[in-house]
């Protein structure tokens, strides 16, 4: 049984130039620094457990995100641990936000009670669609061939693709050179960022479905930057190069635009993936109501919580489509690598047309990074969610003060 | 001409501690404090021109509202005054705010010409339902009759509803006693809180409806308490009282929710009003392709500024919704009577099965509060957009430090 009470909570802004290397750019970021808001929880405990938490940022506003942090930090200072464990949604509710175990996390939802699974979820305004019975049964099928499952995981890893060889911030050279060191090292899925200039999209995906052969996969993304009928045009021209999805094609929040493109594009075998900016479960109730996707994509920092994460889980098993994670940014491959790899073990047992994305910056700032082998992520093993930064990585990029930024500030003119 | 460049920007969180009298309760906000982060923005102009601007929140959480106005403060800094308005459209993308000038609003917008109307309107993912060619061409009818129905306004006001009798905090002899003086003011629509307790919902509808007897308009407002069938559900129950809108019967994220709400309360003669709570012209547009509502309530403060405002009332007319705009709040009813007098007289040219929503907290600490008469609100005639506050107002309720707070933070609990 856990013991003891949370006594106290820090937040720091961290930031990573990582606009200087044109990494991360798309056709509406164009000079993002992946950045992070850091929480760490101490507890009074013997044994001085602790947790970490860090939502994902791209530079400007972490500021606000440290100050949203500070506001809720009331609601979880001096908490016993013992009543947050015995009543995850009560306390999901009060401030949507998860608790930090000693398990890896995607271990902990594996071996919890469906029952219990269950009773971490909020199933306000979802009803209409997944029940609490629903959800139960959903997951006692779950429980058939799960320690099977559960083996294949740690034997074979969860199956991966990379966002690394084609930011819209890279020359076609640096393109040909990532893609074929991509190849060399196993990978078979490739995403290419696409939407600001219709010749540029065609020239690249020329050249890496040349590199990459007829049989591997193409995804292509779009990060919002189409109007709906611009969205259905753009990609007939760019349907010759067959790509498994298209993502983010225009706003996130229009849930009936992507079911127009969708019902325009799935015809000439391209796929609606969207999610990364889905900031609850009824977005993406809707979203599976309105046949809007056919690859949803969960983010382990923009919906609240693993919480909101399971109902999501849940409604798209019910609907059968497909979990394929956005992953990335910082940190959001060691966060959501947990959550897929527990969506395999306990809710969809299922690894067709489903991949997690993987992007190769920034592991090396934290304890416990992801590990890749054979183009899968390899279940991590260490407790907890997979954030926990090394203490050298982040006074290093505290911001303002810290030693990377206070080289680089004077040198920016504001 | 303007003249001049923005030389500070201010903002300060003010709270007003209205829980403490039950005020503005409903069946989701059981103990609101009526709070703005309050921003005040000076320049070097030689006439001293200034602008002020508030958004209305419940207390806590304001300091995080006031950390992201300091976030993007500095798009606004140093800004040249005819910069913003030669390019409204240009600087709404770049920061989402609004120009403060020396009309008021209102009579701005009805003097603009269509085309620099339609210029300041970001068309970005709303194409599909509106271009830029509709909007002009809805604007241009709306000149025919302009001058008339602004002579009508000016003279007989915008009319309104009032929600100050009605709150769940309220005990049944104080929901009578404020019944029998709002009729006796002229008020002839009602709006009542529900949603927490069927029973109690039953036994207040009567009382109010017996008083307001069968003629008066009553209105009923669940504030999202609902899943989608319970609301159905509820409502059925609830029916008897003729209200004519139910408002937030769900999630403000559930279109598909609000459109079977819809279509199974409209055969009984209830219509379905939201909007307060969205977040965007995306949300709304598909709410309006959706037949998700009857009645489109914009907000001032929730959606990012007055241009944003100005595509969903061009969305509403062309979907032929009528706006009855949410009010309320610290400022909203100062805020929003702007933008609703100008649809009237610039977009809609009409009054029927429209109203604006009045609530009469809290306008004393305006420097230039709404005027209603005959339970209509007159047009204002100060410059601005209504939001400046006494500064003795704001001294007093500024969070921590103000003399209010000193007196009653020692005394709370936390």
């Amino acid at each position: 049984m856990v013991r003891g009470r949370i006594s106290r909570l820090s937040v720091r802004d961290v930031r990573f130039p990582t606009s200087l290397g044109g990494h991360g750019a798309d056709a509406m970021h164009t000079d993002p620094d992946y950045s992070a808001a850091y929480v760490v929880i101490e507890t009074d405990a013997e044994d001085g457990i602790k947790g970490c938490g860090i939502t994902f940022t791209l530079g400007k506003g972490t500021e606000v995100v440290v100050c949203a942090v500070n506001a809720l930090a009331h609601h979880v200072l001096n908490k016993d641990l013992k009543d947050i464990v015995g009543d995850f949604r009560g306390f999901y509710r009060q401030l949507t936000s998860d608790g930090q175990l000693r398990w890896p996390v995607w271990k902990l939802l594996v071996d919890m009670d469906p029952r219990m699974l269950v009773s971490c979820i909020d199933f306000r305004y979802i009803t209409d669609v997944l029940t609490e019975e629903d959800a139960l049964e959903i997951l006692q099928k779950g429980q058939i061939g799960k320690k099977e499952r559960e083996k294949q995981m740690l034997a074979q890893g969860y199956p991966a693709y990379t966002t690394s060889c084609a930011w819209l911030g890279y020359s076609d050279d640096t393109l040909k050179q990532l893609c074929a060191q991509a190849l060399k090292d196993g990978w078979t899925r490739f995403k290419v960022k696409v939407g600001a200039d219709l010749q540029d999209d065609m020239r690249r995906c020329q050249i890496i479905r040349d590199m990459i052969g007829p049989e591997k996969t193409l995804m292509m993304d779009a990060n919002q930057r189409w109007d709906v009928p611009e969205a259905v045009e753009w990609m007939s021209k760019l349907a010759k190069f067959k790509p498994l999805w298209i993502e983010e094609p225009t706003s996130p929040d229009d849930i009936l635009g992507h079911a127009t493109i969708s019902k325009a594009l799935v015809p000439l075998g391209i796929g609606i993936a969207t999610g990364e900016q889905c900031h609850n479960r009824v977005i993406f109730k809707q979203l599976l109501q309105a046949k809007a996707l056919q690859f949803l994509q969960i983010d382990s920092c923009r919906l609240g919580s693993v919480n909101e994460n399971l109902s999501v889980l849940l409604m798209a098993k019910k609907f059968e489509i497909p979990v394929c994670p956005h992953a990335g940014g910082v940190g959001l491959c060691e966060l959501v690598q947990h959550l897929i790899i527990f969506d395999y073990i306990s809710v969809s047992a299922s690894l067709e047309n489903r991949v997690c994305e993987y992007v190769d910056h920034l592991h090396e700032h934290f304890k416990y990074p992801v590990m890749i082998q054979r183009a899968s992520y390899m279940p991590p093993k260490d407790p907890g969610y997979s954030t926990e930064m090394k203490e050298e990585s982040v006074k290093k990029h505290q911001y303002p003060d810290g030693e990377v930024w206070k080289k680089l500030l004077p040198a920016q003119e504001n």
